[in-house]
């Protein structure tokens, strides 16, 4: 496909109005919205408001006055249409770590006589982690990691919760949300599910598809600000069931009764544990008002199309150089696309250097980011002109390219 | 005093400087830093660059380009010098209720076969909601609670950790942290501090009074914004000892070698979890550039002047109408205090219609804090006058002031 042939699909896009709600920056390709989702153009605004008129105008006065202490559930009302639960089943709080330490305990506890965390190998690190924590912390427990292919299959009576990220990080695979609930509840087990690459980037029914317990990333595909606050939904019915294991005073029933005894709040609250960050919740807030009637249909639609075409054109222009680590059927997949190449670091720095932005994940995986509401046809063009460029040039043999950084 | 006896002291006030980097409503005595700080005047702009520059601009190259990795210990050593540790030993992470529970669970790991974790009567309720959580999760530990007085001789050989608000929420009574840090050491028992209202309104010398942990808010007197990030405070020599129980992906000691297994960063890292709110370091950078320059002497000396001449001046002009609810000796107390009077949350509502803002702590409490950064002896002249008033004309007896509102 040619240059002109996307901005064709990019005219005739239903999406192409979300774009303009977004900051970026001029001639740069940012295909790394999985990772920290782009500036909202409302965020600055919103924020500076909060800053001066609320904070620093009527100071402690909003917490009523600006009903700062309903924000973890009046922000997070806004996402239920986007991941298909209630409002009465989110909340939005901590980081997602925290979160899913929190619902994790709480389901392994909720299911006492299992010792069993069954979780794919190859999830996102800090979901290993947590569970990881959790056996150190309580010696029954013990953390079990089959292939993503196995899950199903692996749930069985000694299985107390399943938890898994529903879009690989890596490869962008995505698991059969509804396959693996019916398969854990038929067992007597809770699914818990890291939404951190799925929110925002896909069609997500987690009440259609019967999730339990869900937390997810406030900072990818929410465009909520770098470490904006995590998400979190406990279904209806598991509300009254489950206890959280990180008690605090906001998640009390009574906060200003400051009683020596916890008592859990009602519904989502529960799980708060201590004082949000008001700012964090307002950038998040500002975040998720950039899907403002945005179909989630086409939202998927899209994901689909954008990662489509661009495995078609990087295979087109690079042929076998690099190989796809990833599936090819769209329903399997989330917005990304993972490219493994031996030097991948380097190409990507040489990439970045052109304004084509994504990331790397070692030990060789080039990633690309699709975002649904800002991303064009056109920048799947681009991305997959440049990468060809570098490969047949070699341009990403360079020192400044080879050199290491922190954060990859 | 007269107002004008106070404005001479203020004119004199080796910290009258500091009230300048402040952006206080005109007119207003703002006597409620102890529960959500002033803005600072460099604020705003600071969280502005942030959002449209770095996050806009930089997108996700700012994790290394502006250094947003390192932030939560660099923002941290910011920090010790006003509370008397190393910048080593100091963490900006989560909230003071997460901070607290991962502090209070690593203590009682590191004291196995130890039972109790002691407190105060009294405690801020989320200190005991997060040990009484503990005692849910881990049916084999117990929480007791004794008066504050109790405390040193309630150590024991079952004692595993002593865990305390250094000055109460209420009262404003201060504990004697060197003598309690001695008692648990002789016991074997860990030390565990909660400085929310402590930091940045009163000396401390965390390490010249040999205490093991702590923690403490980011949004009262170090004016971090509504919710900020708390600090976390691990003695050196029990870095190596002490285990988070919420180890995540920011803890890892190569984050992005994504392994599968965790394995803690040096130092400090090993206590961050999930990723950080860049947003909310933000403003609490800003906050604790607040006390660029300020002796931590005259902040101690300052918080006692101001508390005291406040409690005089209140009871000349109201009598036995109200009582002291905390200490008369200015060495055991913080920089704020409370009033008891039956109708107390009428009355500081009367008092907030006037412009005179401290809270409400049920049953009958009303609390005054004194930031020595920005509050002045003329406020404290201004807020007897206004409540000697509002009692002596019973002003406060109107449905307005009356009616509760959700955050008292």
């Amino acid at each position: 496909m040619t240059l002109e042939e996307a901005q064709q699909l990019d005219a005739a896009d239903p999406l192409a109005f979300a774009r303009e709600r977004f900051a970026l920056p001029p001639g740069a390709v940012y295909l790394d919205g999985n990772s920290l989702g782009a500036l909202p153009k409302a965020t600055a605004a919103r924020i500076d408001k909060t800053v001066r008129e609320q904070w620093g105008g009527d100071l402690i006065a909003s917490w009523n006055k600006h009903d700062w202490i309903d924000a973890p559930t009046r922000i997070a009302a806004k996402l239920a249409p986007i991941i298909g639960a209630r409002p009465e089943e989110l909340l939005i709080a901590d980081s997602t770590s925290v979160c899913l330490f929190k619902l994790l305990a709480a389901a392994v506890r909720a299911r006492p006589g299992r010792s069993t965390i069954l979780t794919e190998t190859g999830n996102f690190p800090t979901d290993l982690y947590v569970a990881q924590g959790m056996t150190r912390l309580w010696p029954d427990l013990r953390l079990k990691m089959v292939d993503a292919d196995d899950i199903a299959a692996a749930i069985d009576a000694d299985t107390a919760a399943v938890t898994l990220t529903h879009v690989n990080y890596r490869s962008g695979r995505r698991h059969d949300m509804a396959a693996i609930n019916a398969a854990a509840r038929a067992a007597g087990a809770l699914s818990l599910w890291d939404l951190s690459h799925s929110a925002g980037a896909i069609a997500l029914d987690l009440d259609g598809t019967a999730c339990d317990l869900a937390v997810g990333c406030g900072y990818k595909y929410l465009n909520g600000g770098p470490g904006a606050p995590a998400f979190v939904f406990v279904a209806g019915p598991l509300q009254s069931e489950l206890e959280t294991p990180l008690p605090g005073w906001m998640g009390h029933a009574d906060p200003f009764a400051f009683a020596a005894e916890y008592a859990p709040a009602a519904g989502m609250m529960q799980w708060l544990t201590g004082t949000p960050s008001i700012l964090a919740l307002a950038a998040l807030d500002a975040g998720l008002d950039s899907f403002a009637g945005v179909a989630i249909a086409n939202i998927e639609a899209k994901a689909a199309q954008l990662t489509g075409l661009f495995i078609d054109e990087v295979e087109v222009r690079c042929g076998a150089e690099v190989q796809l680590a990833g599936p090819r059927d769209p329903k399997t997949r989330g917005s990304q696309v993972s490219f493994a190449f031996p030097q991948g670091y380097a190409v990507m720095q040489a990439l970045i250097a052109r304004g084509i932005i994504g990331d790397f994940r070692a030990p060789d995986l080039m990633r690309f980011g699709f975002a649904p509401l800002y991303n064009r046809f056109a920048d799947a063009i681009r991305a997959a002109e440049e990468l060809a460029d570098i490969l047949a040039t070699r341009s990403w043999d360079e020192p400044r390219f080879l050199a290491r950084q922190k954060v990859t």
